[in-house]
């Protein structure tokens, strides 16, 4: 995917109408989105006309390859020294810097002697808007998911183990053509259902358990993030249908309230009185979702915690959830983009309770 | 795998020593090293008389049957406000935290007014030794890549693509037991070879291409690495094997001079000059090693940036390589362990060259 010019003219206007010299980048997934490198190690350092990309021997080849519209140049010792070097030849006297940064990082640049303005999220924040570009490779990153999943699905059934089911659904993700999966696949089976983030173990699947699965996929670079839950068939599971319902009308009533200018505490409000209106709000103690591209978790955050302004681009997960210990949970997820006045839903997968 | 006591007891011995309240643990190896969680959001908080243990949620019933030896409490807001409570609850006038966190939690932090006191890799110090148990894991962890291996070495011959090896190679470490690999696998052909992190293409391997396939497996959250490079036979290969034997006899120069005590620079500078030597040198871009444990790199670094003394307990990798734009690339990388006088070869794939 070719890296559009404007993001980096972007910060350079904004350095420029601050009279700032300088912005280093050093978070991976940053430099990703301004200068296209997919490699693990490397920073840029911007100035209002000079665009320099660094990195190591390592991915000297790749850097050529990948980058454009900036100038590579090769990291040979301690990053510092680098820095020094070049900061001097750019004649550089005040920089801003990510806060996401070590303090370790940050005590080294502060001996350069310059002014440093570190900057909270301003490269996430242009990440949180996604351009047309990138939401086809989330679209990809969705399709390639939900293919993988239709294939295995069959053989969710009781008397397979959890971890079969996984490892199965991870071959498929890269058979499909995903590089890698975005996070350790999930599948949580009977009582480890009620651990929202359960590692797959080698229990087998039962009569009446519910079986979480939360995976993801990725198509250059970005990713998607899904859960769907089952019900393995047994005789008394009406208490448990209940419990899907309430978890399915949450996802309902929360993507319904989704458009622009919403916020985002008002959306997680949305799932959780759904769910304590139900009979549930102590078994839900996660937030509703999160923003999602180049990270699985990116701003803006949907919970109680933050409050941020929802806008046209924004691409987020809902995920409302109910886990109940030695019971078991349910957790449906879904991945919204935001368009104006509504939510278009990117995941296509069935929500309906399916019992196996 | 249990959490020796001694390990926050050091923590505890070495605050009360400086006069200091209390020791914070965000980095999240360092916080299983400390308390054997596993999952992948929490903090620790540290004084002389107490242990706490915050995670979210999500991880609550997996804190509970994980961490020993510290009280397990909730975070259920924003971070800071949770350390808030419980640093006036504990009266924490002085801190140490980790340098490794970000300059954004820092500035957070700095707001409660206590003495900070940052703490450059003193828990990454403590885990450069390891003790018999997590030696124990990494033996396990390179068990079973060498497992994996040897049942999918057959597959690689003329004809099959990289990411096709990758894929197999991957689902067989799972097979094995491996949780999760530890970084994405390389299979690097022919002129992709030249590339050291190269990433596993569509191209199928060919007559006469070298074939750097590096990997690792996991043990209880305990990494391995390794590579070896394969001949694909050809006609003229002469120089290839001149150029494999060059990397070989710099691996075994290095492996051999690694005792306690020697330097990490003498190690680097002993495989450098070997491939020097035989005319490569200006080929052999990156390190020569780095420590492995609970992450795949981490100190200390075998190269020619930082010096170090090296001490018994410490396990590293060994892994000179010479990389030559369009013809290719090779690369041999083994594990060691250091025992006093000399290095145990944790890794015991055959390093001759063959010729498949």
């Amino acid at each position: 995917m070719g890296v559009p010019e404007s993001r980096v003219a972007f910060i350079q206007q904004f350095i420029k109408s601050k009279k700032i010299n300088g912005f280093l980048v050093t978070n991976i997934k940053n430099i990703r989105y301004l200068t296209g490198f997919t490699g693990s190690s490397g920073f840029a350092l911007i100035t209002g006309n000079k665009r320099l990309f660094f990195t190591d021997f390592r991915y000297k080849e790749q850097a050529g390859a990948e980058v454009s519209g900036f100038e590579v140049e090769l990291e040979k010792g301690k990053r510092i020294c680098t820095l020094r070097k070049f900061m001097k030849k750019l004649a550089i006297r005040s920089l801003c810097f990510e806060k996401s940064a070590s303090y370790e990082f940050y005590e080294n640049i502060e001996k350069l002697h310059v002014r440093l303005i570190p900057q909270k999220d301003f490269i996430e924040n242009m990440r949180k808007t996604k351009d047309t570009e990138e939401i086809e490779c989330i679209k990809k990153a969705v399709q390639r998911a939900e293919r993988a999943f239709i294939k295995i699905k069959p053989k969710i059934q009781a008397g397979i183990k959890e971890k079969e089911i996984a490892l199965r659904l991870e071959v498929q993700l890269k058979k499909e053509g995903c590089t890698r999966v975005p996070f350790d696949i999930i599948v949580a089976s009977g009582k480890n259902a009620s651990i929202p983030h359960a590692r797959p173990t080698e229990k087998r699947i039962r009569k009446g358990d519910f079986v979480i699965i939360d995976w993801g996929g990725e198509a250059d670079g970005y990713y998607s993030d899904m859960t769907r839950t089952l019900l393995v068939k047994d005789r008394a599971i009406s208490k448990k249908i209940k419990i899907y319902e309430a978890v399915n009308k949450a996802r309902k009533k929360a993507i319904a309230s989704v458009k622009e200018g919403i916020n985002t505490q008002d959306i997680d409000r949305i799932a959780r009185n759904t769910i304590k209106s139900a009979g549930y709000g102590e078994f839900f103690g996660h937030g509703t979702g999160h923003g999602i591209g180049l990270n699985v978790h990116e701003p803006p955050g949907i919970s109680w915690v933050k409050s941020e302004v929802v806008c046209s681009g924004m691409v987020f997960t809902i995920e409302p959830g109910i886990y109940i210990p030695e019971l078991g949970g349910v957790r449906i997820e879904d991945m919204v983009l935001v368009k104006n006045t509504k939510a278009e839903l990117l995941t296509s997968l069935s929500r309906e309770l399916e019992i196996i």
